[in-house]
Order: C-alpha cells, then sequence, then structure tokens
C-alpha cells in the first residue's frame, strides 16, 4: 500500500513504513536503547537532511519515542519510571536548562471528547508558577533558582472560531516565554501502539501533512521560539483500520487484491464516510486519566530540577 | 456475511439483515410512516411470537424508530419537531398515562467517554419533581394532577464495581416507580445511522446478546416495572467496520472473498484488537449535546402533559 | 458605614450607596423604565464626569442594569423576556451593529469554580460562525451578511500562571476583533440582588479598585477596540455579609456601635480571614446553569439579528 | 451564644462549644495525641451514654479529628503523612479488618457545586475491585486474598428526585456489602479548621439535628452494616459567620450586646435570607482536588493492606 494511505504522527511509524533498509538512508539516523529493568524501549529518529524529511514525511530534527508496553495498565505508582525517562528526554530537548527558563506549557485537544483531552488533562495537574514568582519571586518558594511555569489549554477551532496557532502566537508574544512545550493526542498507524507510546520531539507541530511552513504550524519558524512537542497516540483513524484489514487480508490470502483499484471504488463511499471519524478503546478514559498523570508527572518533576 | 458477525443495537438494522422476505416473516409487522414536513420517517417493528424473536436476535416487544437525517446537524430550534414525535411515541407506550405515574428516568453510560454519555446527559436537563411533589403535594407547582419525577445515573461498572442493573433493581424496590425509561447509546450497524436514528422500544434492555433471561437484564420480568428503552446510535464496533468494508469489496470487485476464511484468519488477530474498540465522529461532543438537548425536551415535554 | 468597607460590582448599588441626594449629583444621571408585563425593570446610570466618576467610584460610561425578580427561579421559557431585553441593550451598545462586526465574547472566570463559572458556561452555548465565515464565506449559513462570532474562556491565573488581560491581548491583536463582550461572574452587596441582576457596561472591565489605568483593565483604552461587559452577582463578599450585620444591628438596636472601632478590632483577624471568602446559595449549580442559558441565548439572538 | 445557634458537623467544635469543664462530663472521653514531626494532632471523643449525646448534640459513638494545618496548602507529595494517619485509624474501625471484607464507599455531594464535591471526587480516584473479583477472583490480582472494593456517588435530591438514603438502602440491599465508609463534605463552626480538619467516626451520618433515628440517616441500625464517615469541612454556614462576628465584638467592646434581642430582630430579615447560603474560599477548586486526593490515597493504602 502506498505512503499517502498512511496517517501517523509517529515518526517511528513513518519510519517503519519505508521498509527494511530505512536505516541505512542517508540522513536519517536511528538509535535504539532498551531499558529492560523499566521495561522502556527508547528510539531516537534524527533526520538531517531535507531529502530524509520528505521521504519520511516529517520535519528534520529528532524524534524520540518511549515504547513502554505496561503504559496502558493500571499501576500503583503511576508508572514512575516511565515518568522518569521522559523527564531527562524532555531536560535534553529545552535550552539552557541549567539557567532560569520560562516555560509555556500548551495543552491542545479537547477537553469535550475523551480520547482527544490528554492535553488539557496534562495542564490541570502542573505546578504552575510563573505569577507567584512574578509577585513574590523565587522567595515565595524558598528557592534562590527557579524555573517559571505557565500553561495554557486554548481549546480547539469548533469552541473557538479561532485557529489554536492564532491564540498561542497571541499569547507567546505577549508573555514572552523562552521555550514552548506543547502535549497533545496522536493518531497511531496501529492498535498496539495505542496508548503505550510516548513521542518527544523538537520539531514543533505541523497540522496536515507534516511538510511545509504551515501559518498554523507551531514550531520556532513560527513562534520565535523552541516548541517541544510531546504526543501519545489514543485513537486510530477509522479508515486506517480499514486499509490496513484489507492490506492484511491481500498478504494473507491467495488472493492479491488490487489496492488501487479497491482505493478508486472506496474513495467516494465508504472511506469518505470515515474520513472524520476514529477508533479508539472503551475504557478511554481511565486511560487518558492515567497517561496525563504519568506526562504531567514527568513534567514537574522537571522543571522543579534546577 | 453471517448474522453472528453483526452487531446491532437497532431492531430496524437486524430487520433489514435478513432480508428482502423478512416482512413476510410470521410474527415480525412492520409499518412505516412518512412525516414529509418534518423530515421525520417512523418504523414500527412489532415482534409477536418467539421464533421470530429467535429469527431477528431480539425480544418480543415492539421497537419504533424515528429516523430523522437532520438530527446530527446543528439546529436553532433543537429539533422540536424530532422531540415533538418522540414525546407521542413514549406517551403511547406509558401504561395509564392519563393517571398520575411515577416515573424514574435511568441515563445508563459512562460520563466520562463522551460517546456514551447520551444518558446522563439526558437526565442533567430533566425537570426533577418526585422530591417536591413528596413534600409539597402537586400544589408546590399550582397542578391539581401531576406525573412524578425522578432519575438516576449510575455510572458503569469500572467506575461503581457493581453491575448497573444491581444499583437499579435497588432503586426501583426502595422507591417503586410505576415505569422506568432508560436513556442509552447505541452500536449502529452502519455510519449512515450515526447520531440520526432514535429507537423507542417497550422491551427494556437486554445485554450481550439480547435474547435470554440475564440477570443484567433491564426488563419487566426482572425489575417487575414496565421499561421504555430509548436509545441513539453514537457508534459503530470497529469490527463491524471492517467486516463491512471487506464485504462491500467482496460485492463491488470481482474477487469473491470466501469470508469464512477470512473470519478464521482475524479471529486471532485484528479483530480481537478491535474488540474493545468503537469507532465515533471528531464531533462527538457537539453531537451528544445537541442530542441529548432534544431528548430531554421530548420526555420534560411528555411529562408536563396531563 | 464608609465607602471604602463597600465592595459591590454594581454601578447601581455603588449609586445607591451614595444617599437620596444623588441623582441629583452632576455628571450622574439615572432613567428607570419598568416592563411591568416583563416583571423586567431597568435602571440605566450614566456617568458623564470625572468627578461622578470618582464620587461613584466606576469608570465614566454606561451602566444599564436589568433587574428580574423571577431570574433566579426555574422557568420552562429560559425566561425569554429577560433575554429579548437584554439583547436590545446589547445591540444599541455594538457599534455600526447595522454593519457586518467581527465579535469576539470572553467568558470569564473559573470553570471549576461553580459561582465563578457564569462565564465559561456563557461561551459554551454560543453559536461560533467566524472559522466557518473565514473558510466558506457565509454562504455557508445562506446568508448575504454576517456577523462573524468567535469565543474564548481563558481561565483564571492560578489555572494559567498568566494574567488573563494578557491573553485576551494577545488574542486581540492575533485576531482583530471589531468588539469584545465580556462576560463575568459579580460580588453584589447585598444577598437579594444575587442572580436576579444583569449589569450591561460600555467601559470594559477594571479589576480591583475599578478606577485608574490598570495593566489588568480590559477597556477600550487597553485593547484598542471597544468592551461591552456583562455582568451577573452570584455571589457575596464574605466581609460584606458581616459588615451588613453589624451595621443593620447597629441600626436596628439602641446599640450606636462605634464601627470605626469595630474595623480597626477587626482588622488583624476575622475580616482578614474573610479576605478571600465569599457567600453563595446551595443550588448555585442549578442558577448558574439557568442564568448562563438566558445569556447566551440572548446574545445568540443579537448576532444573529442582522 | 446558645447552642441552637451553633452549627457543626464536627463532634470537636460542638465539645469545645460546652465550656472547660466537658472533659469531665459524664460519657464524654477525650483522647489527645501530638504527632509532631508530622504536623498532625489527633483528638478522639467518645460518646458513651445517652446523657452525653443529648450534651452533645451528637450520637453515640467514636469520632476522631485528625488537625493538620498544612493540608490547605500544596504539597509535593500529596500529604502523605496524613494519608497514612488516616488509613490507620480507618482500619482500626473497619471490623474484621484481617478478614477479607466486602466495602462500599459512598462519596456524598453534589458534583456540580465545587465546596460540596469532596465526596465524588474521592470515588474517582479509588481502586475499585469488586467486579474483577467477583468474575476472575482473586487471582485477578495475584494475589490470594483481598479485600473487595466498590463505589457510588448518588447525587443529591434537587438532581434525582430522590433521598440520598433511599438509593445507599437499595444498593447495600442488593449488594450486601460488610461495611460502609461514606465520604462527605462538612460544614465547620470557624474558619480555621476549614480544609485541615477530618473527622472520622462510626456513627455514620445523621441529617439534621444529628439525633434521633431519622429516616435519612446513614447508620448501622438503618441500613444493617457498620457505617463509617469521614468528613472534612469546606464551608461555614453564613449565618454562623454573622453570629460569631457580633459574639466576638460583644466580647472585645465594651458594648454588651443582648443577643437574645438581636437573635429575635434578625429571624425575619438577614439570617432567614442566609439560611441556604454558606461561605468558601475562592481557591476552593484546587483544595477540593488536593484534599480527595489525600483522602482518596489513604483509602486505597487501606484497602490494600491485607
Amino acid at each position: 500500500m502506498q505512503s499517502q494511505q498512511i496517517r501517523t504522527d509517529l515518526a517511528l511509524e513513518a519510519h517503519e513504513s519505508i521498509g527494511d533498509t530505512s536505516s541505512r538512508i542517508h540522513g536519517i539516523d536511528v538509535e535504539e536503547k532498551n531499558y529492560e529493568e523499566d521495561q522502556v524501549f527508547v528510539t531516537t529518529v534524527s533526520v538531517t537532511t531535507k531529502n530524509a524529511a520528505k521521504t519520511l514525511g516529517k520535519p528534520m530534527g529528532t524524534y524520540i519515542t518511549i515504547e513502554a508496553p505496561a503504559l496502558d495498565e493500571p499501576d500503583e505508582e503511576s508508572h514512575r519510571e516511565v515518568s522518569t525517562h521522559l523527564s531527562s528526554i524532555v531536560k535534553e530537548l529545552i535550552p539552557n536548562f541549567e539557567k532560569e527558563q520560562s516555560i509555556l506549557v500548551i495543552g491542545l485537544g479537547n477537553r469535550d471528547v475523551t480520547a482527544d483531552s490528554l492535553g488539557p488533562h496534562v495542564i490541570d495537574n502542573l505546578c504552575i508558577t510563573r505569577h507567584i514568582i512574578m509577585e513574590y519571586g523565587t522567595a515565595a518558594y524558598d528557592k534562590s533558582k527557579m524555573h517559571s511555569v505557565s500553561s495554557l489549554a486554548p481549546g480547539v477551532m469548533a469552541q473557538n472560531g479561532m485557529e489554536t496557532a492564532e491564540i498561542i502566537r497571541g499569547v507567546v508574544e505577549q508573555t514572552s516565554p523562552d521555550v514552548l512545550i506543547v502535549i497533545d493526542s496522536l493518531a497511531a498507524r496501529t492498535l498496539h501502539r495505542l496508548n503505550r507510546t510516548i513521542q518527544i520531539t523538537d520539531t514543533g507541530i505541523h497540522p496536515g501533512s507534516g511538510v511545509g511552513n504551515h501559518r498554523n504550524a507551531l514550531t520556532k519558524e513560527s513562534l520565535g521560539v523552541p516548541v517541544i512537542a510531546i504526543g501519545i497516540p489514543t485513537v486510530v483513524d477509522a479508515a486506517t483500520i480499514v486499509w490496513d484489514a484489507l492490506d492484511d487480508f491481500s498478504n494473507k490470502s491467495d488472493h492479491s487484491i488490487d489496492l488501487h483499484m479497491l482505493q478508486a471504488s472506496y474513495d467516494n463511499t465508504l472511506l469518505k464516510e470515515l474520513n472524520n471519524m476514529y477508533v479508539t478503546g472503551k475504557d478511554v478514559d481511565a486511560i487518558i486519566k492515567r497517561l496525563s498523570y504519568t506526562v504531567s508527572e514527568a513534567l514537574n518533576m522537571t522543571f522543579d530540577d534546577i
């Protein structure tokens, strides 16, 4: 099946879909690290040339993926080991972390749609300090040195009538943070990555195709400050599920399905209906609650470590 | 494809899946009425024999379906014409409606999972009168005759650790209502019925297979009082979507897919993963909000009409 | 008792507290209108001189108060008569209303504190059109001429770490609306105005003292566009309740309480504890739900009327 | 001031209001313990005779109060030291704790009114196991012995039209728990106890006067199983605040206020208006969130310890 049918927000999946030789593609470096004791597997995909970015369908930059199969199960310690790995990765990506930074955390997504509410839920559990530091200084926390943390859950266009990027640009201009951390729910390509994978990247957020200098992008280019994006796949596009089933069928059976023909025949019917649909789990509320806690703990840990 | 693959909560769809001759099956009567001016189409399926119930996979009783294609679009008047049709149907199904009835409305589903939150949202907008009438009489409302309305949103088993039916049985025994009205989100078979169809039935709620005297049923047999169920399909099972795509493909193309073979090959892989997944729309929050308002207005209209 | 003890967001109450002769104060014009059939009483206080503004403790401008005693009671029609009055008042205050305007509605307050959640709840029920019009034009609504409506519920500083005014300034600069409408919960001076009074003003929002060119003000001066503020008192400051009780006691009894002495004795004890406390009703959830619906209906009516 | 003016849900405050000699009243035993390192002060009031119960206005039984002044401040560890004290107290009160118990936790209060939402919020964070154990046994948790935990947030009468006690009685009869734990927001007498005090009692919940065999009580007598109540004061009655101010004034000033006269003069005016009002803090959302987490952690700790 061709890459245009593949909709994934994960660079790791985009990379996998290119095939076996991909690790030798010029401009794509892949590094893997297995933390067995934590059941955590970290893959770093570095995209260093424009050609590689085009091949992968992802902008140049660093994409770090934490795979933690236990993440979709309840855990008494709220998966503290995952929070710890996430925290050290984020710390590495924040420029000049050893100096006091003003950090704005954005929780993207729609609070009223469970599968899309990861970002707003993470925001809810952050320790927000900017307003206290501005009024009383870091002495209010008995510290001499502190990062300043602010946050925003801007909602979605259907609620506001405004692009999320318009709101964020305005807030960035008014409050001049040193760095943005943007939290979002992602769409994965396959069900087995759902709720078990965290992607951290220094490339920000690129709506749609993921390439090009889009007006609605949340990137260093568009906002003027570094943008670190943290995403967890919580849904799979409904169309992707159907394509995968047909592809899988084609591979497993003797039938050799002509997928181009198939695509043509579907384009105006089922797939069109599926366009704005997504697949998610029945216990998505419990999962989002737990995942958001693991991420917010990681961020609180990070911001407190100076 | 065989009926065991079909998962639908709608009697209308179960009926359609039997095929063309179905309207002549003994024990199944179908009556259709088109209200053109309202763009509302009402189908009444009466299942009057045990055999017919077995064939259809639905218990004996009356199933009334309101199809209103406009229902998934915003409307300034909140689809008052649909509320009006729904109200007269419910009124017909409440026994002894002309006398004062004590009506308990149950909002099934999980308030924290948007696609499953129709029931709790309907409850939120009902005019609740039982406690006022018990303390001050109907004079508190300047009326001589009134229905008494109470409600409960019992939550789901993952939240409570109890079967919903246990909670409801307990509340029914303590408060002795004359009739139950149960609101629930349903699973449809096809995307085009999503959020556009309301099913009203006097058979109550039958979890799982839909047939048999289940301990968790919410029915006149299990609760001792008539149970009217109002449901709107807000999701499609993920597995159903995939089967439909394959079936559709098989019909449209020259390939004659052996679906039995296909089912066998899938049973241990994708379909298993799909088991607890569902498909829903990206604007499910706005849709649930509007639908719940249309239903609660219908019920408020009904209860006030004595 | 002296005016410094009085905390009220209502110009009407500030005016009343000045005493009988106030209507003859230069620079304060008061006009009253009784709509008996609607049980609605409208008072317009115009503050036209700087001296008058100082005396009243409110900036120069027009303050219109709708008093509707029935507003805190349930109503089948959601107090449509009040929505209608509110709508015509707002329409008068929007400059160039006959031409297409881009209107940004801000819902101030904390969604998680019931008594402070009026603004966010009003936003939830607005018909938002800006993004549709920008993408498809007014043709999407079968109209040739339309106001464009966007909205934002910015949250509160304790959640964001940012001043609400910072967020709003940024969004105004990015999206360039023609006019702002700001919805907020207010503090009243007396219990009997709670939830029964709507104040509409063209002076915007002035945090704290209400006078002076405050950095956090939401006004034409600070934002560059006209700001219409709509507020409903949903709380009374706890300290105000106590002062009123003592004052009332002093008036009713033979004891002539030396309130200056009293104030001094309290300053370091109870009143300090009361500082961040407020008084509200036990059914505040139902009241906020109804009030927000009455206001959002008024705004939807207004915006649709071109 | 006479006891009828005092409205407190805390036995400790009721005890204090009797005066200095109270600790020697027959039938009231008071034991105090100071855990300095934890900044936790525990008072146990045992009421052992009917006369003592009448004097105190609280039923016979044990009332344990944890006072932890730091509880209303944020804490990185979520006040784990308080959770630990609470957990050991609850463990002591559950009969036959060493054997497997079926425990039903009830979260009283209105989820939509922030100051009243402690109970529902505690429920949200509990680890619920009853349904899993009933279907798969304790083996599902790799344990041989486990308490079974279920929960319910029944809502309030204004939402349901039913007494909370009706709902709970029904659920208890259907699911036969061994013990009930009921969580509720309380009204304190003084502001300084707000959000800093936890009362645990084995007497259950007695609405209204607190004495007498009330139909709406949640007690061993009314439900047939032991009822442990855990409450935290999150509000002060508005009338109490006013009385306290007047009382305080009377004590501090030379004026000797005749409070009986005062009460008579107020009865038909301000105090009546204040009847359904309460006083709470402006940051009540953050406080309830933290308190509920401290309590749910204590319960999860307790239930897991077998």
